[in-house]
Parts: C-alpha cells; sequence; structure tokens
C-alpha cells in the first residue's frame, strides 16, 4: 500500500504539471513546471511532517514581512546565504572574456547616491583612511573613460547608511566617473568585516544550523558604461578571516586587494588632502562588450 | 569553459551543502541540506536571468506582505496551488487504515468558533438549506462518541466569515459533538464553489498561466477525539463543475456526497424546524487510532 500511494505521489506532481500546460508564454510555463517538479521532489525526498511543513510556511511569511522599501530584503538574504544568488551570477557570467569576475549584488545598494570628484572622500564617519584607485579596462585593454563606479560599503559599525539611520545621507556611498585615461580613485575607510543583519528568519535560520553571519571586508562596485556590459562585483580585503566561510559564499580569487601602508604626507596624500599615514589598495576593473 | 564554469556551479552547490555539516539538529541540516540541493538543480536547469530571479524575489516577498494574522495566508495558497500542500498531506497518511481520506487544510480556518448543538443551523446569512448528518466511527466499526467536528464553509457570495468582514461573527463555522452514537447533524446552507483570492501574487500567477481559480464546492472538517488521530477533510458536492479542475487538487472521489432532495415539512425538517423543502448529505466519518 505504502508504494501505491507512492505512485499516487507522483500522479499528483503530474497532474499539477498538467495544469501549467496552457501557460500562453513558453517560458514561464518552463519556469513553473521546473519549479513544480523539483520541489515536488524535495517534499517527496524529506517527507516533511505537517509541523514541518506549516513551519516553512511561518519562515517564508515572516521572511516576506521583514523585507521593507528601503535596505531590508530578506528574501535576497535568503537568496544569498543559500548560494542561489551566487549560482544565479554565475549562470548569467559563464563566459571567460577576461572581463572583471561578478559577485552578489546584495541587498543594500541604494539608487541615486551623491556623483563624486576623482579621489573624493566619500566616508563621513570615522575610520582607518585608505585610496582605492586603479583603471577600468575594456578586454582589449584600452582605457574606459567616462565609466560610472557606483560604490558601496558599510561603516565601522558594520552597518550602511539607510540601513543604520544614524549615519549622514550618502554616507560611504557614491557615484565616481574615471577620467579621459579610463583612471578612477576613492577616498574611503578601510572596510570592515560584518554580521549580515540577525534580527529577522534568515538570522534564526543561520543560528539553528550553527552557522556564522559574517562577511568578509569588501567594498561593492556596481560599474556602467555606454557599450560595456554592467559589471557588479566586490572588493575583498586579503587579509580578512572570513574570507574562507563568507556568509553569503560570494569569494572569489580575482577580487581579492592589498590595502598597503603608505606614508602620511606623500604626493597621493598631498593629492587627494589626507592627514597622516594611510593605506592604497589597487585595483583595474575590465569590462565586457554588452 | 562553459564546462568548467558548470564544475564551478556543482562546487558552489557542495560548499553550501557543507556550510550545513555542523547544524546541531539532525532532522534541520538533511531537511537544508536537501532544499539547497533540489533549489540549486532548478536553478541550474531554468537558468534564469537575473531579472528572472529578481521577479522571483518580488513574488516571494509580495507574497508574505500579502498574509495577515487572519485568514489571509498568501503562502498556504501558493503551496496549494502548487500542489505540495496535498503532497505534504499523502505523504503523512500512507496506510491505508479504512480511515476517512483526507485533503488540505486551507487557510480560511478559524479557531474558537461557537460550540453547536446536534443539527443547529450555522447559516447566518441566505442560501440553500440543507442537512448534512452521518456517523463518527472507528476503524473497527464503532461508533465514537464526543468527537467535536469543526466545520467551516463560505457563504453564497463565495466568502469565508472572517474573510468577508461583512458577515456576521461565526457565520457557517461551528464546532458540532458526535452523540452517544457516534451521530453528527449540521443544518446549513448548501456549499458553493468559490475562486480562491486572485487579488494577490498567487492570484497573478494563475492568472499568467492561464489557470483558473476556481475550488469545487466543499464544507471543510476537522475531527478531534480523544485516541483518535485528528481528521482534516472536506466533503465535495459530486455535481460540481469544477470537481476534474480544483485549483488546489484537493478532490479525491472518497470524499464526494450527493445533496439529495427532501419534501418539505418530514421528520426530520419538524425536528431541526427547516421551513419548506431542503436537501439532505449523508457521509459517514473514519477515525485513525493517534
Ligand atoms: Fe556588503
Ligand atoms: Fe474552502
Amino acid at each position: 500500500m505504502m508504494i501505491e500511494n507512492q505512485q499516487g505521489d507522483s500522479a499528483l506532481t503530474e497532474q499539477v504539471i498538467a495544469s501549467f500546460a496552457g501557460t500562453p508564454d513558453a517560458r514561464l510555463r518552463i519556469l513553473m513546471q521546473s519549479l513544480v517538479q523539483h520541489l515536488h521532489a524535495f517534499v517527496r525526498e524529506v517527507e516533511p511532517t505537517e509541523a514541518e511543513w506549516m513551519g516553512a510556511i511561518r519562515f517564508l511569511t515572516e521572511t516576506g514581512k521583514m523585507c521593507d522599501d528601503l535596505v531590508r530584503q530578506e528574501f535576497i538574504l535568503l537568496s544569498d546565504t543559500l548560494g542561489v544568488s551566487m549560482l544565479v551570477d554565475a549562470i548569467n557570467h559563464r563566459y571567460a572574456t577576461g572581463a572583471t569576475d561578478t559577485t552578489v549584488f546584495g541587498p543594500f545598494y541604494i539608487k541615486g547616491m551623491p556623483e563624486r570628484a576623482y579621489g573624493e572622500n566619500m566616508a563621513l564617519t570615522p575610520g582607518s583612511p585608505v585610496v582605492v584607485r586603479g583603471r577600468v579596462l575594456d578586454t582589449d585593454g584600452e582605457p574606459v573613460a567616462g565609466a560610472v563606479l557606483d560604490v558601496w560599503q558599510t561603516a565601522e559599525n558594520g552597518m550602511y547608511s539607510g540601513q543604520d539611520i544614524a549615519q549622514p545621507h550618502g554616507n560611504l556611498r557614491g557615484r565616481y566617473r574615471s577620467d579621459s585615461e579610463g583612471r578612477y580613485a576613492i577616498t574611503t575607510i578601510l572596510p570592515v568585516s560584518y554580521p549580515i543583519p540577525t534580527d529577522g528568519p534568515v538570522g534564526r535560520m543561520l543560528g539553528a544550523t550553527g552557522r556564522h553571519p559574517w562577511r568578509p571586508a569588501h567594498l561593492h562596485f556596481m560599474i556602467d558604461a555606454p557599450g560595456r556590459r554592467k559589471l557588479v562585483t566586490h572588493l575583498f580585503d586579503e587579509d580578512d578571516q572570513f574570507l574562507e566561510s563568507d556568509a553569503v559564499f560570494g569569494v572569489k580569487p580575482s577580487l581579492m586587494v592589498a590595502y598597503r601602508d603608505r606614508p602620511a604626507n606623500d604626493e597621493l596624500a598631498r593629492q587627494f588632502k589626507l592627514a597622516g599615514p594611510y593605506r592604497e589598495a589597487c585595483y583595474d576593473f575590465v569590462l565586457d562588450r554588452s
């Protein structure tokens, strides 16, 4: 009887798949039918109790309710912590063209942040001063002038402006532009490792599964230029303790930078009006053709 | 290079699965690791664009936001319309003991509804009068006395009280009790087919996939008695036009009843104070041992 009923289960799956056969949009039909196939396979494999299934319904409901219209997007955090965001990222960047590797977008981006001059300091809160600079190139090694580099990072307290209402507007965010030789320069503070928000369902999931919520220190970049494929990536601090266990699986070896000590008052310090010693990281971004 | 990157995808999946290896609760570890395996397999199969993945994030977020604390549970509707609720139901009722078949619980149950006497009318809004009656038995055919039958159905407008705030408290809901011989009787109105709510993400999904939102007319039962396994089921009207295409895949042949015409003023009509002709459906429920 057990076996008979299990055949009944797959008859149900077939019935649900068939219910989507009339979907007018062929792509949506494929998405829904594949979703049903894999979701049912998962359910058949783990055989959830009714209480477990209601627990999953509650978890998803609370995940939706945790989202706001600003920077808290708990479903992106869930996708990130289950490695799905990085998988979607990998699928959409399969071809090796020599362009810079991509990584997760994350939930903390805000549109329309201040335009900033070459080398401008985007840090309005304290920290260890750094300059991040380099060039934006195309896959032939030619400079890309006028690329917009939208940059964001957390303050020393591990929170992004917008997420932490105590921070001034635009803190540690900004849109830089590459110059005629493709050069960009950002004055900011050294990024710190930070935990993803743990006060919601995703935090509870990490806690219950013995996973930590930390991300290695990084600077977010979204780089856009006419005729180029938009690049979403991070630069990671190569000295960070969480590089091997990023809560969202975003680290790639090609995205690490070293922050090297620079003496006080050298030429760059004078150019960017830095008082005292600072550090510098250099990175050239390579954009694909769109 | 394509192939190399696809191997990269499965390395990512292995890394995510490994991140759950330290989950203290063994059952939770199995659930999470299987979820990651199947979710990643789905993503690898359909290769969503980044826009499609963001669409899924938005869909899930809106589904969570659509839920309230009362009777609107959009994730249950999603589970129902994807056939997952019926699959979980099937998995949890695999053994053939002769007990009554189960079906979906649905999102419209409300706890603590009025206790009602044998044959009491639970309809406070108009409709075609019916009596539903029969016995509650155990799997040996012995009557189960004192079983609580928690019953709910929609009004003629297709809405449940609680969902439709215009309906009086407790309308078409109630807790009946089987008598010393296991008998129960409910006076109510003929259930109607109704569409599940279509003003949220699940309704949009049904619309976009060419599926209708209708459920065949039914009466919900949750039946509980000491030492018995709680039974969650429906009784369907065997004449309904949507029996073959229930939006939530809940129909089972064993759960159909006929509503037979009864003359005005017969013995039952007098007993239950019914004026005019009415209909009657008879059904015996069989409870499993718990
Ligand atoms: Fe970040
Ligand atoms: Fe219903």
